[in-house]
């Protein structure tokens, strides 16, 4: 299957150790624009800290990283750039970020895929799917699953390019 | 992708919060008959009666709501009808009031699905995936996984159109 | 969709009950060579000794079963041969097998695909995709989680063919 050039929104949707972050980043060197990275993702514990050096060392040169764990919309309206491909990794930290600090999710999610039409360069979304498993007998972990499918469905709706990965490959949804 | 016009039996599977009953409720508009609404979910806690409040206005006006948590067979016979587009959301509820009810599943779904070929009807599926995450260490769950995959196998063998969907978006398998 | 007859090494991946190993044995049975079963899994308690004997008669006659808990790729170099099709469930349960005997997992799974090249037959892998639900609590679920999603980039990279099944139809990913 060949991949083809990222349209202005570009939506990577996988499971855990899909290899979604890897193909989210080829769709971004294949741009051929400065490079913006955007990490949800926090150093709360060792276990993060080793997947964030280990993303970090896989990325490899040329990127301008950004450490943006809840500000998304303001922070993707100053990024963006017609000469600038963004790689947002990954909403589902996002997330979980929101629900930490108590933010209103349903607000700050519409708030959020609403800003998109507006930017002036290319954004490529990384999200893990979450809701193909057992219903999970935590209360928090099924608001989250919540929240997340709710967000893939609104950003797949405006998204110009949707692909679901499995193993490495993938499949173009839109 | 466009959505053709369902066959007689449509399954539509797919993750929590996928948008699944959103776009088997679409797939039942695009039939322009009369609308019935299967609903196997019962109200056991604040949180599955919030959901049921959603999903019904989502769907809403003009459909005609049937409350089958068990006799999904005999109800499916009552109900179809040439003129009429039969809604059954979801399968995987379905399976958690008969394992409740201490019923014979495996003699339960086979018939529900033998059944099938006799209906003078379109009858529109919805169930969720469940068999994608990590074994869960609760037998019970480990069970409602067996089962649930199972009668979606059966299921998928005998449908006319198969779709997964994720973020919203299908996937025709069949 | 029209099965293919299958390349030289071939990748079913799957959810639980979604009908994987069922697919994987048709492809074997189309390939029309002597058939050589690779059982990872070992009866290690009753629910498991159960699952064992329905994939045994599930698989009907006519297989050479080997059972290989740990030494992947030498079992294959020894079994796979141009007139035999070798058809190995699962490797969820391979890596189970290697975590439980501690062994080094990013090198013996390394070691398996980069042995693949050299072998004289086809080999039909069988896997269960288990990154598709919430993080599981459990660390050792999250190691396995992440070893299984290394091993499927890695073999599905190197595989002439990778189905994904979902309801017991198959997905051609590559």
């Amino acid at each position: 299957m060949a991949i083809q050039h990222p349209g202005k929104i570009t939506f990577v949707l996988g499971g855990a150790r899909s290899g979604k972050s890897r193909f989210a980043e080829g769709l971004a060197e294949e741009a051929g624009l400065q490079k913006h990275y955007v990490a949800t993702g926090e150093a709360w514990d060792d276990e993060m800290r080793q997947r964030i050096v280990q993303h970090r060392q896989q990325r490899g040169e040329g990127w301008v990283t950004h450490e943006v764990p809840l500000e998304l919309s303001a922070a993707l309206a100053t990024i963006a750039a017609p000469d600038r491909v963004v790689l947002v990794d990954c909403l589902t930290l996002w997330i979980t970020n929101l629900m930490m600090a108590e933010r209103a999710l349903d607000d700050e999610m519409r708030r959020m895929v609403a800003s998109l039409a507006a930017l002036p360069g290319p954004v490529i979304f990384v999200s893990n799917e979450v809701g193909l498993g057992i219903v999970p007998e935590n209360s928090m972990a099924r608001a989250f699953r919540d929240h997340a499918g709710r967000l893939h469905q609104q950003l797949a709706a405006v998204a110009d390019t949707v692909f679901f990965i499995a193993a490495g490959l993938p499949l173009k949804m839109k």
